[in-house]
């Protein structure tokens, strides 16, 4: 890497805090950056609040750090420790890691306009990896699409599922089981752990849990392999694993099943190739609704606008209409 | 209203599946709907898994029906009771009131596309609402930015917390407090329920918390006003309430507050001005790149994606090159 090609510490943060804002120069310097090969494994935790995600990014920041890996935490969770919000407790939990010069750790602002924060967060990736950061993990509260649409972003997803969330570990399930790569059940030290283990497994149609071979023996690190069909879109085998972060008990095993499967997806393009087309069809619309917006006017929009709300056209109809009369009037003027 | 613009229970069914697969036909009964003034209270339910929505939702539905008012709904939440996912518990909390005549239940499916659903929660509540139902309550999952464009369907948002979800508490504030109308604190009956309660108040800028004049005294039915500078920019002083909705203690005052901001914001246009405007933006958006995708066909968006994917060009880049060339190209043809 050359040297314009290398982000200093110094330069980093002015570089994430300029993709906040939408800052055309520091656009521009991610589009220089885009163009060396990728080197960090980007890993996406995700999961429903109160499930410890946080808890479980600082255990295997630790695994990673005694590996010798250098770690950036991106946390577009508005309920995480890592952007300041959380109680004491929690900051307390982390502190020692965000004195590590190794360990970068730094919140993106969660915007109105749906993809902002995740195109920002894509960017702000791509320059923490120019940074020289070997693991970057981008933690997502779970549950919405917008979510899903952050996760898209990592080579690897973990899902961290936890008991005690209600009956609705069900829900949980629904819509995150599918994107993720590596399933967690945390907070192994419960009593009810076991009874959420058993759900999800059943949900990946396990059947019977199987006791794997990755992790310790006992009840945490334990890794159960679903079959193949499970995944049949590209064939990886989603492993379950149970662990207590808070203990540190389990920790090493997520932390093997991540590189597992980092190894694996190297050998499948595939995933890369979705991620870049959904990347580029998320910039198309928003360029196309910004470029329209632009040459429909304020004006006529709001007049639009209130025949919508005054029942006069349903907003398809009117939005169907407004177009047919811009492209007419305005692309062959 | 004439009877071509009444929906039998019959046709509603039909509607809304018709809705979700993005039946022109079901589409062009919505538009000839939607130009009747609207009827019904569109109340939208929304809190993280676990805090006991689908608990509050069926409680607040058995208040309406003494009232004698006529229920409807709508659940866009993948671990809600009412879509059928749910554990056998829940299932029979739900089970007399699915025997009603007077209450309609309906889960919406959640489609990979950013916004689908939301335009088909949004017509079928235009379809519910033809068919006479007084009350359209829409319930979502509270987290995403999905689950915000939801809630901007509805009249009146309620969110819901509940302690016990641990620290994270916090998290869901950061997002869903803004988007609140009101804002209830569920499970009441637990002793954390104090502690979840003064953190919302504080979290109002309440400083201390109110004993309010709207419920019944007591644990339960306690309201809270803030001061009005909560909600600068409509006015509307957000009620905090605490219940218990397995006990249905405390859930007529929630009917209550419902009821009132039903009755504020009839005086205050602006929101559903608001409403429009968005929803003429999101379509917007969507046939916006349907159309884009069109013109560039599937084989040219393949290509660039893939030049994406090699880090030949950035995904923003690349989107920007594409359109100019298919505007170009395409319009004066």
């Amino acid at each position: 890497m050359t040297n314009a090609l290398r982000v200093s510490p110094r330069e980093l943060a002015r570089l994430i805090s300029g993709l906040e804002r939408g800052d055309a120069e520091a656009q521009q310097r991610i589009f220089a950056l885009y163009r060396q090969p990728p080197r960090a494994h980007m890993i996406g935790v995700t999961g429903a609040p109160g499930c410890g995600k946080s808890t479980l990014i600082a255990a295997l920041t630790r695994v990673w750090r005694r590996q010798g890996s250098t770690v950036a935490i991106l946390s577009v969770d508005p309920s995480s420790p890592f952007t300041g919000g959380a109680i004491l407790g929690d900051r307390i939990r982390m502190g020692e890691l965000s004195q590590d010069p190794g360990v970068f750790i730094r919140s993106m602002a969660s915007r109105g306009a749906q993809g902002g924060v995740a195109q920002a967060a894509a960017d702000a990736a791509i320059a923490l990896d120019a940074a020289g950061f070997e693991r970057i993990v981008i933690e997502t509260v779970g549950a919405g699409q917008s979510d899903i649409s952050i996760v898209h972003l990592a080579d690897t997803v973990v899902v961290v599922e936890a008991p005690g969330l209600g009956d609705d570990i069900q829900a949980i399930k629904a819509g995150m089981l599918e994107i993720a790569d590596v399933l967690v059940v945390n907070k192994a030290d419960r009593p009810e752990a076991e009874a959420a283990f058993s759900t999800l497994a059943a949900a990946l149609e396990l059947g019977e849990a199987v006791t794997g071979h990755h992790g310790p023996a006992g009840v945490a690190g334990r890794i159960s392999m679903p079959p193949a069909h499970h995944r049949s879109a590209d064939g990886w085998r989603v492993p379950l694993l149970k662990v207590s972060a808070l203990r540190a008990e389990g920790v090493e095993a997520v932390a093997q099943a991540i590189a597992l499967h980092q190894r694996w997806q190297a050998a499948h393009p595939e995933r890369a190739q979705e991620r870049a087309a959904q990347a580029l069809r998320e910039h198309l619309q928003s360029m196309l609704l910004r470029a329209a917006l632009d040459r429909i006017g304020e004006q006529q929009f709001n007049a639009w606008a209130l025949r919508c709300a005054a029942r006069e056209l349903h907003p398809a109809e009117a939005a169907a209409q407004l177009l047919a009369s811009v492209v007419k009037e305005g692309d062959c003027a």
